[in-house]
């Protein structure tokens, strides 16, 4: 019998599975330069928060913005179908954990008010801050001319998978290339996780791509459709891309690696996997400022038929000043994240993100494998 | 001293292991088929219930057929052993885990009684839905004429572990070839793992062959014989047996993965390993119409002086029809399995499960170390 | 700079890791033939207890023999510095976690007594089997002499780890080929666990090459000094040695790995990997013949200086019998390991061990990581 | 779309994920040499402990000179910065778990006083041992010539990463072979973990390379900078850019595997993979003499914006010497370590520590999963 041709499964990493590998020079951390740019705006921090119901706000835009990162406003979700919000947001903070989800498929049945798309673009550029708001692609044409009149800076057009080619019998469906060419404003498209499909993104003439699907800590996709790839592979796929993309095109589109950041170490994992940025949810949700009260949830949540995404008490922690820039006596990765992208940017001889991206990494086992098991027979 | 030659080990991976790859082409899930084929019957759904006597009666057998799948009746069990199996079920969910084997191994050597075996198919005829009944190799001859002139559509023909060329002293055992000659209605045979032994199979002229040694939830095959092979691993070979067989012969025999499904990502993953079909027990052993009052086991249990499984208790969660087609609020992936095969072959760009066959896969950590650790240390 | 030359690092397996793949052919259980050979002679069953003193006595000694297999005796424990060792093995038992290692430092440093050597392995001859004892290599050319004066059959050399050339300045050491030579009795010799240390023992003339560093359910070798080699790999090595020798010398000497099982499946593992048989400790003392009380301990705890292993209750669960053929109501492979071992061979479609041993096996996640994290959540 | 150019990871290994190969000779534990050598100063035992203030004070530096080891002072601690340490260090010890940090960064934010940094070395000196003391690069340059005036032998320049070549902005930073050339005594440097960075280090002219970044208990940097290479590949990896310099310079510079040890098998394998010495920590910090009272941290952990450490727990166990040399009735291999290391020597057939560096490893699982589960079932 001749061998069988057996479909071939690469190997996939996450974030606990790899550590960064210190570089054979070292830089002072005050001395390495943190920017990252979409089109022509530039942020001195490279982190964004999700355009999540439970993470960001007016407020949260505004105060983070401020801070030099970029907080992207939901537009499918609360903020677009109630005036006021922050009651609705209550109600899902006070819901039992066996309620909530029904809670939420009805809450998330509410019609989207197009006044209200404006109006929270609107408050976000009052706040003078650079405002990025996203859309399903299911809606980007009905609202995507209102945030570009409204003063909006970016759209983002994100949904758990998006592709450039999408096959649907309802209507004639969105296509980048026109979209983009009718919008005055840089658009930035996600979530995907696969060279190709990132690279077919790119091609579209889109300003940035979003990469992750199933990696975050509110998302059940992996359980409900098997879905997902870890976030390292993911960014490491799509970095790929970007750098084909630029090669051939001398266009360079930045890559956000989004979801699944639980700690500091993290952040500084993605960017050596190739990212231009990060975006964080669960992380941002625990800020004091957060809307969400210390709860988070993903848009596949409320889903009407098939739910897939859990809401998760994050607890609140601290402002998000602290969160970003410290100090802090916490030693576990959860505070002063800007000082510790710095620091290990030092450490690993990086003086700038581009420069970050060409840090070696090792698959190494996850940190409680080593060293702690001393700790637990301790305590 | 010359490098000595060493056994080869090939890595197997199971469910948790995998993890699907979004398609650079997306579909609306209301666009996808979900058609599946055994000899020229057609299901609209990709989804079989064991025959096993916690999860398959007449009753169940005739719904799941209304609903567009394959329920297998088990005949060798309490269903043709007693007039009454209700009761002898009601008492083996009654029964103490210390008790439960010793009471099933006593239940289980009571005889099957011809006249039974006759009725339950014309049972599930009178219901209008396609029968389909297993029995054991052993008792193949002399219940199979019984089944094909009561009427049943399809044999299944079923045991831990069944080959083309089987060894025994006792008489001149089962023949493949000589069974299908001999028989007016299709046959189904399984279980097995590799590559060698399911070409073998299908070569006997078999219309599907059934994949999967060891994984079930019941089954402890792996403890007792050290026996298995992990469904993602066991399912890729048969799919490349499959296809060989197709190119040598032109007949498509399609595959079914049989056993160790928790959630619906784990049939979807089945499928793009090359499964054509899904063959669920504990799943359904759920539903409020399974006859075994929320508890599961498999016929490796009751055996006499080594038995290879355990009952377990899977609890009774909700009406067949949530469970396959919802709606729902659970997140976890528990129910609306056929929405979430719809939708993962949605994110794939996959039109038909013979298109999800070609999905792109990774070997990815389990789902609770990424992402999760967040969650878990503020439960 | 030019690539670094850095030490390569082989991946080695252990029982739970791994599975077996069912065979091509399947044979039925009565039909296959578990005999295994030492020397000139045959045991029915490839199974022999370990020479602990939790384990084996000269009670157990007979009753295994009466059954097929092979219990060694320890002369250089309890049995040989006690007349009464039952009054001994009663303390160890009774004593706490905390007292026992210092206990048995102190039962264990009583001189060996030259008369019960003799005694000892008359008593077994008396109950009409073969008699096996073991000897560490420094007491070697003392008491083997005494073994084969008294009647004894085979002789097993054996310390944590034997080599064919040990460097001592206290004596002339050891040397197997003299050692073999004058003695009229085969003679077996462990542990090991590589190719070439294994192939070296072959070479010196043995009968037999006992397998295992550190796997031992009451060996802490790995932890104290770092040395272990899990249990497939070591004797898939160790097999390849063995067809070397063969092919070079038309001597077949058989390998018995010794330690690290738990359930009928790490057995059926092992003679897939190329045992010829297997030595159980943990595994017998549990029965209710075991003279351990159902607590058992290895020959490295007791070390004045540097205790390398711990007391470990196994509890007392069956008569030997029961363990070995059954029947049994137990479905976790702890009983009726022998029909544990022909239920797979047919499954494997094996005749014989020297065909069980060419039996496929592929390396899969441990058992707990598919299809029973339902059974977890419901318990 | 041809292959796109992905990042290549290299998998890394830590202490729980290897093993030892015993040898295919073995030599009595009696007959091995374990002596270590930094420039001309020979020590008995290859084993440093660590220079933390929870470790090492004058007390036990002068303890372990005794023993044959080294005890490396942190100057940049307690022991610096008050006349009065113990004070200081009772004060820690008594600190609950949510204010410890924050006492530890107002602590450690005293002045380090010029006088009590020659007083130390002066009292080491005086109790008749090698001395050795520890600086961080910045504070080099000041404290070197007053470690060497009051007759220090050993000088260690220790941060988290230190590299032949530091950018800062702030002024001229150190140069390794200038403070070499103006210092009367031997420099020891770290911490590295890769190839490049210690050849590079070794190539300034250093007399020894501590290796580890990230592995010990009480570092937290893979979760707060996501930086740390698993300490076997770190020492295999530095251990063969000792051999590059030794064939390119003819000088011999031995590296110190430094954190993450649990047990006397960690050292064995370190030495096994290349390492020369041990640096331990929290193992120390268990001693009765330790000047921690039961408590480890390290340097990183009162870091006043982002502290990457935590106060461990570890108890006070044995004197110095039981953990050092025993005898023990302890089986789990944290005590008689030294006992340890000559024993597995014996087993691998290593008469001396470089030959102890040609031992076989493997990759094997954690200890955890084999053998072991019955003994969990049992407690």
């Amino acid at each position: 019998m001749t061998a069988p041709d057996f479909k071939q499964l690469r190997r996939s990493y996450g974030f606990d599975e790899v550590a960064l590998v210190p570089g054979d020079v070292t830089i002072n951390p005050d001395q390495v330069n943190t920017d990252f740019k979409i089109a022509d705006v530039t942020f001195t921090i490279p982190i964004l928060a999700s355009a999540m119901d439970g993470v960001v706000d007016v407020n949260m835009a505004i105060l983070l913005g401020k801070m030099g990162g970029l907080a992207v406003l939901n537009l499918d979700g609360v903020q677009t179908r109630y005036e006021d919000p922050a009651e609705v947001l209550a109600e899902i903070a006070r819901a039992s954990k066996a309620e909530v989800t029904s809670l939420m498929q009805k809450i998330y049945s509410a019609p989207i008010k197009e006044n209200l798309v404006s109006e929270r673009v609107q408050a976000i550029k009052q706040g003078g801050v650079v405002c990025a708001v996203s859309v399903v692609p299911a809606n980007t044409k009905r609202f995507a001319p209102l945030v570009a009149e409204a003063g909006g800076d970016i759209l983002v057009v994100q949904s758990t998978v998006t592709t450039a080619r999408h096959t649907s019998k309802s209507e004639r469906g969105l296509i980048f290339p026109e979209l983009i060419e009718s919008l005055p404003i840089p658009v930035v498209v996600g979530n995907c996780v696969s060279y190709s499909a990132c690279l077919d993104l790119m091609r579209t003439g889109v300003s940035g791509v979003l990469v992750g699907v199933g990696p975050g800590t509110a998302c059940t996709s992996r359980q409900v459709l098997g879905i997902g790839v870890p976030q390292i592979t993911a960014t490491l796929d799509c970095a790929a891309a970007r750098e084909r993309n630029l090669k051939e095109t001398g266009r360079y589109v930045p890559i956000i690696t989004d979801g699944g950041f639980n700690k500091g170490g993290d952040i500084c994992k993605a960017l050596a996997a190739g990212a231009d940025a990060v975006m964080l949810g669960s992380v941002f949700a625990q800020a004091e400022e957060a809307p969400g009260h210390g709860y988070h949830w993903g848009m596949a949540n409320p889903h009407p038929d098939l739910p897939r995404g859990t809401r998760i008490e994050v607890g609140t922690t601290a402002p998000l000043k602290q969160l970003l820039f410290g100090p802090t006596s916490m030693t576990d990765g959860s505070q002063n994240l800007v000082g510790a992208i710095r620091t290990a940017m030092g450490f690993c001889g990086a003086a700038t993100i581009r420069e970050m991206q060409q840090t070696e990494m090792v698959i190494a086992p996850a940190i409680t494998t080593e060293g702690k098991s001393w700790q637990m027979s301790q305590s």
